[in-house]
């Protein structure tokens, strides 16, 4: 990975890197100009690994999805040994992609325009009328592969080869994750928005309930703004947790109609393996460098990705996640969860759209964090980071060391407030993530 | 106002400031390159005063419009004190808007995001969790103010902090039209177009009859082309009349038809305060720069404000103003005026996207004025007068000097064809504005 | 014709000029890069005669239609005198199109704008008002000229005053093809389609026919793929021939249904003037340089024309011609010929779509040619040495010689396989154009 200067400048990343209560947001031009969005995508998206699917969508040997990185249509294809492999759909030929369908199960890929033919693992098998070619030979002309590993049965993909390993990226949160098994979840639902903002806007909205008196009265009810932790992470991600009121189970939309169930309650959901007696009174929230936020409910998984369409347009995919069992049981509903979480989607990308519009005015300069945004803070510290090249958990994935080991983790995972005001340095609030 | 380089060559403002006899039109770039309409828009835009509403659009204290000016949002606000003042409409926290409605009536501005609360007057008044903030204070985070100033009822901003008065922007024609009084005008009707035209084309177009006897065969049988004359101003506009035939009282749409009000009648509209009976027998022609046409008509104002979208795109918002008394008369009725002007501007922007089209041909050099054009002319010469930034008026604007003495304002209000003549070098043709 | 620097490397033009069996297709970013279309429409648009018409467009004195070439409006208009002129379609006053309509009949063209009138020939007859100018003449400011050939009933045009005559463009064409007599032809239906991809993979595809067992099934059945052969032109065109099977008298849809038409049959309509017993029995591919296709079929003529719109879309338009005497025939129904080249067309279309989309991969390199698609490397021959600037047909055009005498023209017209094998260097595979 060979340094590339950063898109902003050495005072600009200095206004950044100060304590939260003396740093401003990242520079006005980091969420409008479409050279920073470019720099972010060459440096990032084309870098880094990002989260683009699940294990699930591939399940069977010979099926396939189509996934969008990028730009970049690349096939996640599982192999009749049943390995997930991942290959650009890119004919070597005359350059069309070999799959049309979005996703589906085949023998085999075929070129829908001179019929080239290539295996699951993306070794071309048949070309016709190439016997007299010059320099030319099957197996210097396969589908050419992309990096793609698996964890939680989430997928991965990386469009660098030289990039370091998965497990170096995300450092400890494998194991701050350890007591769970999300490997097995299905979605029961997708709903996919087009938001007019940055991507850094959405993910910072994410990243603080300062707004939720205001923005969220629902969830504002269920996990007061003000009652939560964030953790210290060792890694390319940020997190932490809200505590649910004592009446509430989950996140879920109820009307308070009569008969109708209770606002925040399961409606009867069991909760998902791996979840303690503690985590049945948290919402977890965890954004997974760079455009991934997963949501630990005690009965589901909220997963968002984002991906960026411009400087002021993101995408973003949202699934909520059950447990086969529970999707599998009579009468299994999830209509409340993900009410109530496309409510509040709707209401955060609203003032999102609204801070795009008004921050491309030339009076605007970044503004300042109020002591709920710590954890805003350190997401922009984090993009800071990457922007200079030179942070601590850069710094970590360059060198690639091992994870700190497992007592370490512990104390985190289990940390108090108490526990993370001595971590020192980097001040959290005490706001949830 | 530090000097800029024009956006047009030496030569090309050469070709330009000579006498319109021997001129040729601006270059066709001016008209095409978006490099140009930024310079305008950096240049001329963010720093001369702008038109951009009524003081009846916030007639109480508390109410308040949203102006859009140069892509900015902007908050025209009345405070209790009665004063009519202007901000950016961004919070300084997380550059939110802060008024999300286009109008309204308020107690104060509070931020949709975070809720931060502004007073009327912008200052900040309630930001939670700030109080441990190193380098912050309530008084340093208020709205940013943008300047205003009204005149005649009109709303002017000026993004420029250092920008010259309004008063010597306009010059002399402040006391040109001393003996009016349109601050109490209220607008009967607005209509909004999207022309897919150059800015300039359409002051071009406003600025000349030459096109009318084929172009408005109904106006030119209220108003003959070649019946008319020009102003000479010491200010940042353009101005002239042209002669009402005799039968004719306004500009208004009949239809000739049995029992319908006949062509060019006031239907009765009586005449507006400071109408002389020299003015009841013209339709004056006032271009304001950088974008603004004003026409008295004898019972009413037409009210054209040009906002660029693109090189080749500009919004023209046109509203009929009158006055309240006219409006508050039983059976007041304004369409025909509006059908008139309506059917004008339409016959007009029709030629103007004509025009933007065929200008961008690579065979197309600009041509030239004839006798008929020497206010378009005068136009242009105001326009390079700006990209040069050494002409007359806007000399005039840096030293803001005082307006010359009223005697001298007299004579050039109250000009005719042969006074206008002896003004010399900058010689006017007779043909209305 | 100034030398222009060629938009491609020195490398990049290498890995082209070699034998089909060991180059590669042209460089990625010629299909991609905003800056490619930007220098081949400079350089190849504005300065090559490009088909833009029929003669049948503008029949009678009078008469005249609207072509657009390269974002300029042109009228191609017949004179009193019979003789068939161009003219930009731009007023030399403010620059405004003086024909408004796509087509029509004439006295003389007058401006929409302010009346001024030009002649028939673009000559300027009236402009009023214009007595007093300095430096100015009717002489000087007719409608400026275009360039126009014509031949074989095609209009050609030519931005560039300097250029070459058509006949020294075209070459060996014109011998080639004197057995026929297409200046009558008449077109019977027109079909415009918007293709999201790059003229030249429009041209690859056209060029040939590897893919037409699984793109074109319903062509495949009529002209089998491999059989067929290949010119050798001397001038910028390319093209080749194919079988038609016994059964098959032209390329034509029946449904196979009993009673209908079969699959091939030319419904009855008798061959085109020219055609001889052996051409009945083929299928003639003609790609005339830049972006024109011929395909002669024995009784009528499929026309397509390429504007490219964006590197990654072009606008194509098809014309079916026929005899005039066959149009006038009673029960004349073209649309076996219209059914049968929509559906090819549409079915060529999509994988030209798929392969803009798929050829963005940053994976994809240039793919290489097989033995099928010696004629598709022709063509990318044509552009590099259009990129380069110093290739054989551009070296002859250049020198402007007279066309080779008849005799080897004859050899060159009535070839056989065995025949281009002897023509050495650029060898040609065997597959139709």
């Amino acid at each position: 990975m060979p340094a590339t200067l950063s898109p902003i400048t050495a005072d600009e990343l200095a206004t950044i890197r100060r304590d939260y209560r003396a740093a401003s947001l990242l520079p006005k031009r980091a969420y409008h100009d479409p050279a920073i969005l470019a720099w972010e995508q060459a440096n990032i998206l084309r870098r880094d690994w990002v989260m683009v699917a699940r294990d699930e969508d591939a399940p069977d040997p010979g099926t396939y999805t189509l996934v969008e990185l990028e730009g970049e249509s690349i096939i996640v294809a599982r192999g009749r040994d049943g390995a997930l492999r991942a290959f650009f759909n890119v004919c070597r030929h005359r350059g069309t992609p070999v799959a049309e369908e979005a996703c589906g199960k085949v023998v085999r890929f075929q070129c829908p325009y001179h019929a080239w033919i290539y295996d699951l693992d993306g070794s071309l098998i048949r070309a016709k009328h190439t016997d007299e070619l010059e320099d030319f030979s099957f197996e210097r002309f396969g589908l050419a592969p992309v990096r793609l590993e698996t964890w939680q049965g989430f997928v991965f993909l990386n469009l660098d080869p030289e990039a370091i390993p998965l497990a170096a990226q995300l450092g400890d949160l494998f194991e701050h994750w350890d007591r769970f098994d999300f490997g097995a979840l299905r979605s029961a639902k997708r709903v996919e928005y087009d938001v007019a903002a940055n991507w850094k806007f959405v993910a910072e909205n994410y990243s603080e309930c300062y707004h939720c008196p205001g923005v969220h009265p629902q969830l504002n009810k269920l996990t007061p703004y003000d009652l939560g932790g964030d953790f210290d992470p060792d890694g390319a991600w940020q997190g932490g947790w809200m505590e649910l009121v004592e009446t509430a189970e989950t996140m879920s939309l109820g009307d308070g109609s009569a008969g109708a169930a209770a606002h925040g309650s399961t409606n009867g959901r069991p909760s998902m393996r791996g979840i303690t007696a503690v985590d049945e009174r948290r919402v977890y929230y965890y954004l997974l460098w760079p455009m991934a936020f997963i949501s630990i409910h005690p009965d589901y998984l909220l997963v968002h990705r984002l991906v960026p369409q411009g400087p002021d347009r993101t995408l973003v995919i949202c699934d909520w996640l059950f447990e086969p069992g529970t999707i599998a049981a009579p009468g299994f509903d999830p209509s409340d969860a993900v009410a109530f979480w496309d409510l509040t989607n709707r209401q955060d990308w609203h003032v999102c759209e609204l801070q795009q519009r008004g921050t491309r005015s030339s009076s605007w300069v970044a503004g300042r964090f109020t002591t709920q945004e710590a954890s805003v803070h350190a997401f922009d510290e984090m993009v800071a980071d990457r922007y200079a090249g030179d942070a601590t958990w850069s710094k970590r994935i360059v060198r690639a060391t091992p994870a700190p080991d497992g007592a370490e983790r512990g104390a985190i995972a289990g940390e108090s407030a108490a526990a993370r005001d001595r971590l020192g340095a980097r001040a959290k609030a005490t706001a949830g993530g």
